[in-house]
């Protein structure tokens, strides 16, 4: 059984195919690919769903903490879907919540959080979520439990 | 006009998604993530095409020289393609080459080359490329000019 | 006032350079360039002080957990310094306490924990932690709070 | 005998650690690092010896090429040295070339050869190497064959 686009419990999800230099000596991707997967889907989901704006005066959302619990090992050339939905909603601030499964069978590999926290560009103050954001998030993210 | 999956003059293609940290401070993919997309679909067609064995008593192919001319910056969000042929076939040594196109719209953002040797786990030094690997590239990679 | 390389509270330090292509499209250092530098710092500190064994029958070191809380922000060409601490030491696993310090400066950059267990090679089940491997971390990496 | 910090030949040079997940599956530094050492170091110098200035009004550095010939492996924990000096330099494109050193022996490990061209910012059309940049190019890094 494939893991779906959007894996079960998730309101997201995105493709993420490893690379030959993900394989550590071990012969498994290294504990950091996992961040750059999950971090990728996140920015992936606020850029081109969400529509948020980069740059200029618009509002940045910075990470504050990041964790991954592992718990099995994949290799390349397997193929990865990260699965995202929103924990906690805050007025400036939300924790992602992440799933990571290997395509081929469904194998759930790893889950992890971010929280991000969004700052004005000049003040580097914390500033409400961007409406549009927030409307994406509770429209998209916000899954039953 | 997207790429096709295998690009044309070429015998083999690899979808290669962009990660978010591919991007460098100018906003596009930095130049060394082009070899990681170059490495990875050279492997993946030793490993996954030609059935190249790793490991015990198999001959090892490792990177003697590698090249790149880059034509266009792409950015994350952005999937390439990459496109692999052979060019010359020695008896120890295979020039690989490529191309790299961006999905969406067919730009050719870069071409490359690298060059294997094969090489005896244990004497490290040249040995015949392995028969079945020969064979595989004669099949599939040596495209007409 | 500079990072002295063993930060204090630490009991190990590593000097950690970043490198141009950590800067994501912000200009900072992307978020999974910390975790890099505290596997290195583990790793480091595992196989040069401690002298782990790997390969072959030794017990290996596999991460289940990893965390990072990130405070200030950094940008190439800034140089790390990464203070490495032992917190809980189980029979078959040990957490890691790190602390991620701006060199020039001594700017506390980020904190973090990494969670590993030794498994035996073939079984794939958790091991006692190797010997000489608990006598150092008891030496070097226990850091009266 | 260690490599010294400029090495033999070259008119700067800059340590590059290497980092545990910069080894592959065979246990040696993945060929993709060599550019991200060579890249480090020219930015480096751009940056912070010739002190380019990046962003608003300034010219950017794009590469346009860029190769590297690989004579011996190392690994993690090498520490590399990499020596740069400037080979063609035009009107408005820069040659560099680049050796790559093991830090404990003087092993060379690999050559290399980066192009750069300078553009302008809107045009993206080549523009003249920024006067400072020129002088100290040949102040730094013309040596004599």
């Amino acid at each position: 059984m494939t893991t779906p686009v959007v894996p079960t419990g998730y309101g997201y999800g995105r493709v993420f195919p490893t690379r030959w230099n993900d394989n550590d000596v071990y012969g498994h991707v290294n504990n950091t690919i996992h961040y750059a997967a999950m971090d990728t889907t996140i920015t992936s989901w606020l850029i081109e769903v969400a529509g948020l704006q980069t740059g200029g005066e618009h509002a940045l959302a910075v990470v504050v903490s990041s964790g991954c619990t592992y718990r099995e090992s994949v290799s390349f050339p397997d193929t990865l879907v990260i699965g995202l939905r929103a924990g906690r909603i805050g007025s400036t601030s939300v924790t992602w919540e992440l799933g990571i499964y290997r395509e081929s069978d469904g194998l759930l590999v790893a889950t992890g959080q971010f929280v991000h926290v969004f700052i004005g560009p000049e003040s580097r103050r914390p500033v409400l979520i961007p409406h549009a954001v927030r409307e994406a998030i509770e429209h998209d993210l916000v899954v039953a439990a």
